[in-house]
């Protein structure tokens, strides 16, 4: 784990690998951590970024502030100028996705490709008033509360029903994690972060080639988001995963793994049929 | 508004109109008065009948009790007694389509047609903790809480988004219900009565023409469990309402009075075509 | 089987029952008797008025005459002219409703409620190339070439399966008809009248209150058209049948039903929920 | 081009590329030529086998002969001896995808990973008429009715209309084949071949880690058959590509060398989440 500074705050990354690089950003409960079982697969022929956002993971809390995404997009272009990074693909998922979006906006020639999981163009009036619900139930400071708020929710109910083992090993780390009142007030922060966030009128300006992923049983940023998104990207390519919800790439690993590194290491993004 | 006893118990019903019977059967926030847009349409041709469950509208509160659903299904039957009912035909959305199948198996010959609007074969553990969440915000005694953990949920993202002066009207009148804990502990009562809920092994049995509606939206109790009951009930017909969420006949107003009565009062079942 | 004459042309119709008048528009390998399963069910509450189009049925065959779908929208607006009908609700299904589409573009004062089944808003060169595979079927004189170009797409895959019996009755009925140059010719002027048809543009004129119904496994007017639909005229209601193909009413016919008599005599159109 | 003799029948196939080894089977109307666009992106991290089955492309015409796809499996087998091939990965589309699961079932160790294009578990009563349809067709010996029997309905609505420019290319290069009697009765041949194809009750036995990918707008093998293929192949991951039609390679090719290089060459296929 490494880390640098923009002013007095710290941003933690991780950097594996050789090949072409890959920066791989979190969704909103998510750290640098959550992606360990997908390092060995992503690190085989490329390199692997990873990175916490502040309130995430070991970067910076941003205790009493009020911020919009912007700040993560610029924490992303400062680890890039830290990298040295000239060009790098971007995987984001969910939140990660959001911040990638903006980024591709804001610094176009710094992407190569761009690869979108779960992810929408703006939070509507429904997602932020559900998002409402997770900070008032993060105000209980009841673990339970706050997993059986915002847990369901990002799995598919097949999922939940049948994975009960690794549901169960889940709520066990989960509970006591989502009984902490500074991670309560993290995630108060970030949920909060995010209502502001609406490309939607702008998401056309986009260049790099783009692959859309949508889960069918997403029911945070249901499939419409994600056609909405296709629709307006011009170079955009899109799939979408049965039997999986928002937090799809736990559903379904080897699919996170084939879409983001076939999209990103295949050769030709056109062809001559 | 009439009433009849079931023992201290108190019933709370409408009767209404002259043709073949409907019952209609209240999902679970609701009570006979949430119908009142739709009586005319109904009692046009048809004679409508409503009830509050226990729990509901005025309708004796079961205060510090758990029960299951059966002491709804016993209530509606005590209803066709007290009306000295033959047969109905019988329309249940969420709640009320569950306590609808589970009649329509224990008095097959009670029940002529059944239509059933967002509704499951049983409560799975996604459905139970996304209940718990419900239960949890409730006790927070704050209805604004209340209703951004309930409310969004229940209707499809567009409609939340472009609705948004029903919507605040909604909320206006929602959070003061929702502040009150009276109304907090029935509906805990309710959710719990919901938790047991589990007809998907003998759901076949059902011998009624059956109408399954889906919404698109639904995200409570997604598409797939209306395929499942679907395909089990013998004589069932299914169709889909795109863009439409859990709360359906709000959303769609007109396609609730078309399919109910179309399939209620269409002459033919079997055609020889 | 009543009839009256447009100059040298006759048209051959239907009229049955009494009350709110319906007029059904056949698809275009159908005539007036193509309903008789559905008469019964239509005629219960309703007066039901049935028409076969130029080359269709009974009604005059324009022999080597090339038209355009408006000869069959002037019969209809004769048909009405003929019974002095003021106002009457439409059901057309695929050929039937485009026909429906333009008569409610062209007399908006004669349209009550609009239902279009498995209809498009034009012929794209994709269905046009289709049409051209089924006159070239009809040239080979063969109708077991005729039946397995032209008829396994308008139903679905399953229904084609489960419903051997049916299906091969179906043929048994279907070959010989296929195998006649009078029909086949009939067929290819009907086709050929539709090339050109293209409201996709004026379609959002219409004023009627509109049902559209959408089989799921429609191959030949697919999902997309009926959304296109659905967008586009103001007052549209939508559905979707799971696990029917184009032949909708065929494979679903309570649905059909349900549908038909349901929307076109439902009280109110609106609803103050 | 290489070759090898079965007995007195060739077999051509080309081998190109490094790395873990990747046989592509063609569907029913392709050669070893069509997949042309995508060689050099396949062959950059991979070695690349193609081959032509018979009556395809340049491999022996079996002219006046009757067979199955059984020919077409042993002919695979016979490549891999030929080639001293252990294990390699297979990707087949639709005919092609056929063959590929027939081959895993009986071949267990010579296939590492499968992917499975737009492909049915058996050929059902009505895709056996459409096939009847196009034989119908090539009877005609008329290369613009073979086309518009055939080709519209491998396309999505929406590519045939947008792309046509390069529909209009492909009409030119293909009604001339389709106007040629050999490439006609090869076309018959390899469609009877199909029509025995039935593995529903064995695919299960499939050891192979699988890929399953569905065109939404497939209109001759529907999302319907890899929903079947999927459940059952126990090791399976699917994907839906959203607006391409049967030919999805060719209306997504970003998106199919994507899938296929992503699958084949993730390095991990669970994942300890």
């Amino acid at each position: 784990m490494s880390h640098f500074w923009i002013n007095d705050k710290q941003v933690f990354f991780e950097d594996e690998g050789y090949g072409t690089p890959i920066v791989l950003l979190n969704g909103i409960m998510m750290s640098t951590r959550s992606w360990a079982p997908f390092v060995e697969s992503f690190k085989a022929n490329n390199r692997l970024i990873r990175v916490d956002f502040f309130d995430q993971g070991q970067s910076t809390k941003l205790i009493g502030q009020n911020y919009t995404h912007q700040i993560q997009v610029d924490l992303l272009k400062s680890l890039f100028d830290h990298l040295k990074l000239e060009k790098a693909s971007i995987v984001g998922i969910s939140y990660g996705g959001e911040i990638a979006i903006q980024f591709a906006l804001q610094h176009k020639n710094l992407v190569d490709r761009l690869v979108l999981f779960n992810t929408a163009a703006y939070t509507n009036p429904w997602l932020k008033d559900i998002g409402r619900a997770w900070i008032a139930a993060g105000k209980t400071r009841n673990g339970e509360a706050y997993y059986n708020t915002a847990i369901p929710v990002i799995y598919s109910p097949k999922f939940y029903e049948e994975q009960q083992v690794w549901m169960k090993n889940r709520k066990q780390v989960l509970v006591p994690v989502f009984s902490n009142p500074e991670f309560l007030d993290q995630m108060e922060r970030l949920t909060l972060s995010s209502e502001s966030y609406d490309v939607k009128d702008i998401i056309h300006e986009i260049e790099a080639e783009t692959l859309i992923v949508s889960a069918e049983e997403d029911y945070l940023t249901p499939v419409d988001n994600q056609a909405y998104v296709a629709k307006r990207i011009p170079k955009s390519h899109w799939v979408k995963i049965p039997g999986a919800g928002h937090a799809s790439m736990y559903e379904k690993p080897l699919l996170f793994t084939t879409l983001c590194l076939g999209f990103i290491n295949a050769k030709d993004t056109h062809y001559h049929i």
